[in-house]
């Protein structure tokens, strides 16, 4: 299986996806071919598009979590691999509307459902992924995981609506970034490692701290995510912006560069600059002089070592390694 | 409450909403208080506009059909509350999204969502009340019923799906008009009725019963409000095309004059009419020649018959008199 895994290891020490899943891989086998008989149950134009769009590939890091976590404390059974398919639907059902709402023409290298079809058929896909994701978690048998993967899809859209909500607002503060990012990434990944739990059978207090573990490993994931969009500027031939500046999303970086150039005197400077359309070479100076990217990655390594260390609390074995090297990937990843 | 009953019942023998609900009304006002719930839990700005458009409103036809099915055979609990609330906010998420792709300005003679805000917010919306529904169908505490509206949502988004892909083809045949109605409009309908069963212990051929019994009302509802949509042609001021004609939507009532001109020998004329661009007057008089609109209203006889045949086997209750009020009120209506 291919979790375009590319060279996102080159140059550090963390190993990749396909070497962190090896306990997992018949489970993330079985999740996949899960996933692709939901697609080809829907109706035949919508399956092929479906097929064909980016969606079908993916880091599957969501299900990944869940199914490492679970088998931290129990075998692994069918209701995990039903629960980590279901989390994957929800993550998927809206990414094929954020590629909607960014009018984006490829996912994953891929074409997006919506360059593949229209907009509203886009929509109705959708649509049609998040109500899956709720018939596939009803295979868990356990009402408690289907509510609480319901809940966290609430929170994933809110999170979703207040950072549309939020575009163009250049003065977001710290604290509603740090919401933003909890609800629309966090959410998924702190459900999916305390669903892993629940389907294990264990004790509320263990269930808690996995929780707590999926919620640091998102924000870390999240972080890492918004600093290579801008990082990815400097390698970019020509040095256009990132995506989220250009589409006026404001993250932790610029967020950071703003706050400290208060106290330099310089923030209305700043603002003025994003608000009339700053060019990529201005934006990394102004990042560069605050040390802002240095800044996020450490916020985002604070998360991801108060996941490593819930890890070493778990007995020994092939899955609280995986999860451990996963925690190191995702502050690694350099795509 | 407002169900929005207006005159529908002018010059019918049927009687309104409000009569029809009265056996279950502290019921409905549990469910509208739920669903006030539901929206005041979004976040601030959603919550403010979906109070505001006319989504808020509405005939609540599905919530009531799982009342009095199950009305008729026990007491109502607080889970068929939970369990109507539910079908009601999966309704009202795929009403979000239809205002989104028809453009929509207006919802129940209130601004639509997409009108109160962007296309992008109204899209997340929507899939915030997807989401919200499957919480809320957790509250019944029957994760078969949970199942049984996940599957009709997913049936419900195929629906739209198949519709939306067969715009503008004017050669949509009988039986994929039925298959699409059946999905968009009869699922939901059949489930609630179903679902109103299990919740009330029903045995098995019993709940298949009500099953079919809402499958056929939901039928007969959508196809009357296809035959409405091109009557209020005749009534409009200028008369302009329906809204589904104008919108390249085959219905019932063209389908057929489609298949009777076919004998006459004057299909090819209409169909090129049709991807032409047909007036009010040219789509009216064809039907008027073929009696398709009484056609049309003959199939949805048929379906409230076999409804109304369903509940006279019914033991006597003000619940089984309400099913078959709304059968008579499904075929009657004249908005």
């Amino acid at each position: 299986m291919n979790y375009a895994i590319g060279n996102e290891n080159a140059g550090s020490q963390s190993v990749g996806l396909a070497e962190i899943y090896s306990p997992i891989e018949s489970h993330m086998l079985a999740v996949d071919k899960l996933l692709k008989e939901q697609i080809a149950s829907a109706s035949v134009p919508i399956a092929q598009r479906l097929a064909a769009s980016g969606l079908a590939s993916g880091k599957r890091i969501r299900p990944a979590m869940l199914l490492l976590a679970g088998g931290c404390f129990s075998d692994l059974k069918k209701t995990h691999v039903a629960a980590a398919a279901a989390l994957e639907l929800v993550h998927v059902a809206t990414l094929v509307h954020d590629d909607v709402l960014d009018k984006a023409d490829e996912r994953r290298h891929e074409p997006s459902l919506n360059s593949l079809c229209d907009n509203s058929t886009a929509i109705l896909t959708g649509d049609y992924l998040f109500s899956k994701s709720f018939e596939v978690a009803c295979a868990t048998g356990s009402l408690e995981s289907v509510h609480q993967i319901a809940q966290s899809s609430c929170d994933v859209c809110e999170g979703e609506i207040r950072q549309n909500l939020a575009t163009g607002n250049f003065e977001l503060s710290q604290a509603d970034y740090f919401e933003i990012i909890s609800m629309k990434t966090a959410r998924l990944c702190r459900v999916a490692c305390g669903i892993g739990g629940v389907l294990s059978e264990c004790e509320t207090t263990t269930i808690q701290k996995l929780e707590k573990f999926g919620e640091d490993l998102g924000m870390a994931f999240q972080i890492i995510d918004d600093v290579l969009d801008i990082v990815g500027t400097e390698q970019r031939v020509g040095k256009t912006l990132g995506t989220d500046l250009s589409s006026k999303k404001m993250t932790l970086p610029m967020i950071h560069c703003l706050s400290e150039y208060e106290s330099l005197g310089k923030r209305e400077e700043l603002l003025s600059k994003l608000k009339a359309g700053i060019t990529a070479e201005q934006a990394l100076d102004c990042l560069r002089e605050t040390h802002s990217i240095t800044f996020a990655r450490e916020v985002a390594r604070g998360h991801a070592n108060a996941a490593l260390n819930f890890t070493s609390e778990l007995k020994e074995s092939q899955f609280s390694t995986a999860l451990k090297q996963l925690a190191e990937f995702v502050l690694s990843r350099t795509h």
